[in-house]
């Protein structure tokens, strides 16, 4: 692709968050309002700390997807909102507990809410904001909606712990790699489209049809995320890089430079990754060797191939507003990365 | 009471216990199965961890009041098994968040699961369990038994973080740690017991008798445990004593000795508490002053209270040897403090 081609392309698939947003804008606020009101307590800590996260600018891309899936299927009532906002919380929740298990100091170009007030409170807002999700979602009533998003919530810790088991093993492969973000990532994302088409009470192909939308979804953005973490462009948009470095953390990007590599460059990844042992110019030095390797591009070929998964998942559904939107963003998953 | 007196009550109180693992032997035997089963993961992780803790010689109170509390009302079938093995998921997913939160080192007398794994994979490990309740609560499908339970997880977790809000306070009222107590430790005790009566079918009055039973029974247990952390005879006897103190924790043997302290003592408690300035012999120091000033006998007595309201809360059940040993548990927790 030329360079003008590829901008036409990021700015299509930036302006597709932007219309879908704008397609269920009127959920959304809603739904905004239901967590403002379901993170309040009488220990002030608890709204002054989570509505820090809260409110600090994220796209809400989980519960907006609970709410578009909901649409897609048709669905009128109300449920989708209140669930849109329990999934907003499981993934509040993990985001405290992730910046404790990394010692995060920033999030979001902002300190991180463990940098402001301690892993403590962190951890046990986390645990707060994780028990409210499950009273939202009792109060939605339906024990099909509580088994969805229960699950995801084991899952996502059971993708954590695992990540946390092979963080700096060289030995991992891709498929381990694919395992630990179906799990720590996607899941949430599958289980917030499905639980969209469970309350539209869509037969079971459709129900399929959103939460494969949503793990193939949910993979690629986590693909997208791990190869942006490398990307010199974003470190020229004054963005932090370099994080999963930093902390030992075999992505796909490393993998791949790993796998491809000769004798001198596995010893180089043996002292940063599985040692621990890093100085100044290492992370530049990792970012050469991919460059050669290519991997950031694999990285971000594979992630299109999920992309194009979740997209053929959408065909099922009538041709609407809305399920161009749902397509488009999936390519905006990727092109964030480009 | 003499001595000798003394002694017997207290060896009855300890047998009470014993009387009550005897009495649901059974159903504690297939509960403990189901807690080893839903452990298990794919990543090793977390079944070494979640089994330091679950194996580590507890005494399993919480899940043998809702064994208890079902049979107590006649129930005879296996929904209460599964309830239990969820009330043991929470409380040790809180053990493990606690430990990290109060940069604990030793738990029971071993090292702490942090101590052996770190924060991180005891802060994810936490969060499966969690999940892996929540999980055991949507298999047992009554709406009524996830709401009582979700509810009892989310006022746990803001209890924990009003705790830390005030933790070093030393103008927090009786009132106010009565409040912090009730959340962190009682719910758990009192949604134990009520889910034995929602699933034995039992009308409000029962249901409402056991949920009172265990809030009782839960808030003298934290206050007997908070003595226990001041008690000489915890140090004779080689258990570790002062980690409220070195934690600067206000609790009621504390609270009580400022209230009741000359402004010399005031001022030893701004110290060593507010500014948390200590160092050699100061422990001792607030032990003695605790000692001059009764704090602990009142925080004894003060749990007696409890325990008198928990034994009456019991009245309305037939007499039966189940309901005694609930009794006599109840006098137990008191015991264990004199």
């Amino acid at each position: 692709m030329s360079n003008v081609v590829a901008l036409k392309a990021k700015e299509q698939a930036a302006s597709a968050m932007d219309r879908l947003l704008t397609l269920v804008k009127d959920d959304l606020a809603q739904t905004n309002q239901l967590i403002f009101e379901r993170m309040q307590s009488h220990v002030p800590l608890i709204p002054e700390l989570a509505g820090y996260l809260v409110n600090a600018g994220g796209k809400r891309l989980r519960p907006v997807l609970t709410l578009a899936a909901a649409r897609l299927c048709g669905y009128d009532g109300a449920r989708h909102m209140g669930l849109a906002a329990c999934v907003e919380f499981i993934h509040t929740a993990t985001l405290l507990h992730d910046d404790v298990v990394d010692e995060s100091s920033m999030r979001r170009g902002e300190a991180s809410a463990n940098e402001v007030w301690g892993n403590q409170a962190s951890v046990l807002v986390g645990d707060f904001l994780f028990s409210r999700s499950f009273e939202l979602m009792v109060s939605d009533g339906s024990l099909e909606v509580l088994r969805i998003l229960s699950a995801a919530s084991a899952t996502i810790a059971e993708g954590e712990v695992h990540q946390l088991s092979v963080i700096s093993d060289l030995g991992v492969n891709e498929q381990d790699y694919l395992q630990v973000i179906a799990a720590k990532t996607a899941a949430l994302f599958a289980a917030a489209c499905e639980v969209g088409a469970v309350v539209a009470e869509q037969p079971a192909a459709h129900q399929a049809a959103l939460r494969s939308y949503g793990m193939n979804l949910g993979i690629a953005f986590q693909l997208v995320d791990d190869a942006l973490d490398y990307a010199a462009k974003q470190a020229e948009l004054g963005k932090t890089i370099g994080d999963d470095f930093r902390e030992g953390k075999v992505t796909l990007p490393l993998l791949l430079a790993y796998r491809r590599g000769d004798e001198q460059e596995r010893a180089f990844w043996e002292r940063v990754i599985a040692r621990g042992e890093q100085s100044d110019g290492d992370l530049e030095q990792a970012m050469e060797i991919m460059q050669r390797h290519g991997t950031l591009e694999a990285t971000l070929e594979r992630a299109q191939h999920y992309v194009n998964m979740a997209k053929d998942d959408l065909a099922l559904f009538p041709d609407c507003d809305l399920r161009q939107a749902m397509v488009d963003v999936a390519d905006f998953c990727v092109q964030r990365g480009h």
